[in-house]
C-alpha cells in the first residue's frame, strides 16, 4: 500500500496545493530612513535629498521551508524577494532576485545549494565589514571587482570542523549580480538555457572562527564562456582576498586586504584593470545597546594606461538597537576619487553612495543617512 | 552578555532569516465579476463586456506584522501587492505597489508611516462614497484633481481625542499616485534619489466621528520640485473637501464639497483648470445582511479656456454580505460628460468606469457590474 | 445590532487588513537541476547544458485559503506564482499567472472559479502523461494545437458521480496562455477590458475513474471575437482529445488520440493546419519509492500545404521519491521533426525540450535533464 501511494504521490507530485500543509516560514526586513547626498564633481555641485528604503539593508520579503528527510538529511528552500518601500517598486532583475535556491543539508556532510546565492566574496566582504555592507558607507562602494550574486549556481557550505569552515561555489551562468534598480529584468529571462554566451564562474572561500578571531580568504574567477568565441580568455577576471577581525571586547576591529585582475573587456578604456585595495574598520559597543562604526578603504589601478586611479573612502556611523528586531542606525561617508576610479562592467572604483543613481567618474561625494530598520 | 550580544545583533542585523520567528500576517482580497460598459461618444457607440477582476475592490495580497517595543511603543511594516485575479497579472507600477511602509506606532503619540502611503485625501473621499471608492459607481469617476498614493513619504495619523483626529502627509516625491495598469513600472524606479524633479506634496485631514456623525476636510498642495527649473510654482496644484455624514439608522447620507486649482503645465490645452464638484451619496440597509448604495456627483472646470466644461454621474447598486469576508455587490453607474471635462496629467474629469481602458473625451457612458469579493 | 454590523461591514469590506485574521496557507514548488540539451538541426549542432530551474514541474509560490460560508457553500481563493529559482526572475507573463482565481464550492452541486484557470484540455493531457506534463520528456513537446491557460474564465467542475466527473470552461478573452517566459507580459496587462479583439473560447472535459481505469475526453474551440472583423471564423480553432489509462499493478498504460483543425491566421505559412496525433505511456514501479516512465508521442499535420509535416518523440525517465513532499528525477528525450512540424501561434509542434529557448525548425533534438523538486 505504502509504495503504491507513494508512487502514485510521485507521478502527480507537481499537485503542490493538494499535497501541502503550511510548512512556509515568511520573513523579511523593511528599511526605511532619510538620505543626504552631496558630490562636488567637475561639472557642478549637487545635492540631494529624500525618503528612501532599503539603506541599512535591502528592503525583502522572504519564504523559507525545510523538510525532514531522515538520516541527518534536509531539503528545503529559500525564495526572497526584494522591494523598494518608497515606492512599493520590486529589484528590476527579478522577482526573486534577491536569493532563490533550493538545498539539501546534511549534518555531517554539509549543505549544497542549487539556484541563485550569494558570491561567497560578497558574503566575506560584508562580514568584515562593521556596517555589514550597507548605508552609504558600506565597503563596496571602493571595493574594485566584487560579485554580489550568482545565478545558476551549485553553492557547497561545508560544517563547521573546529571552527574552520570552506564554501565553494560554481556558476554555469553568472548572470546580473549588481544590487537593485540598475539590472534589467530581461538580463535575468534571457540568460536561461539558450543563450550561447554566458559568464561562467568559480569561487572559494575558507573561513575560521574561534571566539573574538575570525580570519578567512575568499577567490574566485569568473570568464565567458561562448563556444563560437575566439579568445574567451581576454574576458576573464580574478580576485582574491584576505581578511580578519578580532573582538577586543572595548571594540571589533577587522581588516582586509585584495587584489583582483580584469582582462579587456570589463576594465577602463579597453585596458585592463589591476586592483590593489585594502581597508580597516572598527565596532566599538556603547550604552546598552548601541554600537559606534568607523571604516576606511582604499582602492587602486595599476593597470597599465589607468594611471594609479585611486579611490579612497572614510566613514563613521551608530547603530543602536531597540530590540532584537527593530534598530536605528546613522552612517556618514565621505568619498574621494580624484583620480577616476571607475571599473566598468559589473563593478564600479565608485558608485553612488546615497540612492540608486549611478555615478562615476572624478570627483568627490559625502553622503549622510539616518533610519530605521525592522526584520519580521 | 546581554549587552554584547545585543551589539553583535546590531551590527549584524541583516541577517534577517537566521532571527525571525514567524511575525507575519498574510491577508488580502480577491474580486471577481463580470462588466458590461456601454459608451455613446462622438465617433460611435461601443458596447464591452468581459470578466474582471477588483470591480468592487483591488484585488491584492499583503503581508503585516507588528512588535511590541514597550512602554507603548510598537514598531510594525505593511507590505500590499496589488494584482489582477483575471490574467494573473500584477499591476504594472510596483510590486507592492498598493502600499509598502514601515511604521512606529504609540499609543498616545500615534502614528509615523514611512513609505508608499494612501494620499489622505483618497482615505477622506473613499469614506464618504457609499461605493466605498469601488466598482462603475466610484466617486473617483467625477471627482477631478485627486490623488490616490504617495511615495517616498512620512505620514501621520493622530490618535482620536474624544472622536477627533488628525491625519497629515509630507512626500518628498510623490510619483506614480494611479491605481493599477495605466501607471508605468519605470515611474516608480527612476523617481528614486538620483533623480532631480520631483513632485512634492503635503496634506492635511481633519477628521471627527461621534456615533452617527462624521466631518471632515482635506487640503492638500503639490509641486514641481526642480531647483533648475525657472518657475515650478506654474506646476502648483491645491485641493480643498468638505465632508460629512450622517447614519440615522434607516439610511446613512453622506455630503462632499470640493475646490481644485490646477496651474499651467497639468492643466486642460495649457489652460489652468479650476475645479468645483460635489456629492452626494445614501447607504440603505435592507434585509438582513443586504445595503442599497446610491450616489449623484458633480465636476466642473471654471478656468478660462475650459468653457466650464462639466462632468455628472449618477449610480445605484446593492452589497449583500454572505459573511463578513465575502459578499455580493452589483452597481450601475450613468456618466455625463458632454462637454468633454478631462483633466490632464495624474486626474481625469471622467474616467473609463469599466475595466483599466482609459477614456477620454466628450460623451456619455454607461457601465454595469456585478461580482463577488472575498478578503482573507 | 448584528444587521447594523454586517452593514456597515459590507460598507467598508475593502479594509482587508483590519477584518483578517490569517487564513492562508502559502505552499509552492522548487525545481532544480542540471539539463543537457543537443540539436541537429540544418544550421549545424549545438549542445548547451546548465542548470536551471522547473524542469519538472514548475517551480512556483502560491497562497490559498478557504472559508465556510454554511449549507454546504464554500468562498475561497488560490493565488499562484510561477518562477525561475535559478534567477530569481518571475513569469514574464505575470506575477500570479501560473493561477489565481476566486472560487465557490458546494458540496453538491460543484465548483466554480473565476479568473486564470488551467484550460481543460491542459489538465486531461498532463493526466495521460506518465511526465505528468513535466521534463524534456513532456507530451506538450509535441502535441500540437494545445492549451495551457485560459484569462478571464468562468469554469465548472462537477462533484463526481459514481467516479464520473465533468470540467467547463468559458473564457471571454483567453489572452496569453503559453508557459514561462516567452509570453509577454503587456499581453496580460493589455487584454483587459479595454481591448475590442480578444479570443474567447470555451471547453469540456467529462472524465470517469474507477479503481485503476480512467476513461476521458477533451473538447473546446476558440475564435476571435472582434465586432469589427468581416469574417472572425476564419480564425476559429477546434480540438478534441481521447484518452484512458489503466493501472495493472507492474505497470499503468495510458494512451490519447487527438485531432485538431485551425482556420487561416493561427496556421502554418498561412494555410490551415489538420492535426491528427497519438500518444502512448507507461509508469512502472520499481524499488520501495521509484518508478520508471516511459512514452512515444506523434503529431502530423495533413492540411494542404502542410506535406503531412510529423514530429514524433519518445522517451524515457526516472523519479524517486525521498519523502512525500520531495523527489528526484531524470529524464531522457528524443524528438524527431525531420519535416519540419511548427504550428504557429500559442502552438508549436516542436518545442524547447530544454529550458526556455524557443526553438522551430526542421531537424532532431535530444535532450536530458536530472534534478529535484520539492513541494511545500
Amino acid at each position: 500500500m505504502q509504495k503504491r501511494f507513494i508512487a502514485l504521490a510521485i507521478a502527480g507530485l507537481i499537485s503542490g496545493p493538494a499535497l501541502a500543509q503550511s510548512n512556509v516560514t515568511v520573513y523579511g526586513l523593511v528599511d526605511m530612513g532619510y538620505a543626504y547626498r552631496g558630490d562636488n564633481i567637475v561639472d557642478g555641485v549637487k545635492n540631494r535629498s529624500g525618503i528612501d528604503s532599503g539603506q541599512a539593508a535591502g528592503s525583502r520579503l522572504g519564504f523559507r521551508g525545510v523538510e525532514d528527510l531522515g538520516n541527518g538529511l534536509k531539503a528545503g528552500f529559500l525564495l526572497e524577494q526584494g522591494l523598494f518601500a518608497d515606492t512599493g517598486a520590486g529589484r528590476a532583475d527579478g522577482n526573486f532576485s534577491r536569493q532563490s535556491y533550493l538545498y539539501l543539508a546534511h549534518d555531517a556532510a554539509g549543505t549544497v545549494q542549487l539556484g541563485r546565492v550569494y558570491a561567497p566574496q560578497d558574503s566575506f566582504i560584508s562580514g568584515f565589514d562593521p556596517f555589514a555592507g550597507g548605508t552609504v558607507a558600506q565597503v563596496g562602494n571602493i571595493w574594485s571587482l566584487r560579485e554580489i550574486r550568482y545565478n545558476n549556481t551549485i553553492k557547497y557550505i561545508s560544517p563547521s570542523f573546529s571552527g574552520f569552515n570552506v564554501t565553494a561555489a560554481y556558476s554555469m551562468s553568472i548572470g546580473t549580480n549588481q544590487s537593485g534598480a540598475s539590472a534589467p529584468a530581461t538580463d535575468q529571462v534571457n540568460e536561461r538555457l539558450g543563450n550561447e554566451n554566458d559568464i561562467r564562474g568559480w569561487a572559494i572561500s575558507p573561513m575560521y572562527q574561534n571566539g573574538p578571531l575570525k580570519v578567512g580568504a575568499s577567490f574566485q574567477q569568473r570568464k565567458t564562456h561562448d563556444p563560437l568565441a575566439a579568445n574567451t580568455d581576454r574576458n576573464k577576471r580574478t580576485t582574491w582576498d584576505l581578511g580578519a577581525s578580532y573582538d577586543f571586547g572595548v571594540a571589533k576591529l577587522s581588516a582586509m586586504y585584495g587584489q583582483g585582475r580584469d582582462k579587456d573587456a570589463d576594465a577602463i578604456a579597453g585596458a585592463e584593470a589591476k586592483i590593489r585595495q585594502y581597508f580597516i574598520g572598527a565596532t566599538v559597543p556603547v550604552f546598552t545597546n548601541g554600537a559606534i562604526l568607523a571604516s576606511y578603504g582604499h582602492s587602486k589601478n595599476t593597470a597599465d594606461g589607468a594611471n594609479d586611479a585611486t579611490a579612497t573612502q572614510w566613514a563613521v556611523g551608530y547603530n543602536h538597537a531597540l530590540s532584537k528586531r527593530t534598530g536605528l542606525y546613522a552612517a556618514y561617508s565621505d568619498i574621494s576619487n580624484k583620480d577616476g576610479l571607475t571599473v566598468a562592467g559589473v563593478d564600479q572604483g565608485l558608485k553612488a553612495a546615497v540612492g540608486d543613481a549611478s555615478y562615476s567618474g572624478t570627483g568627490y561625494q559625502r553622503g549622510f543617512q539616518v533610519g530605521i530598520k525592522h526584520a519580521f
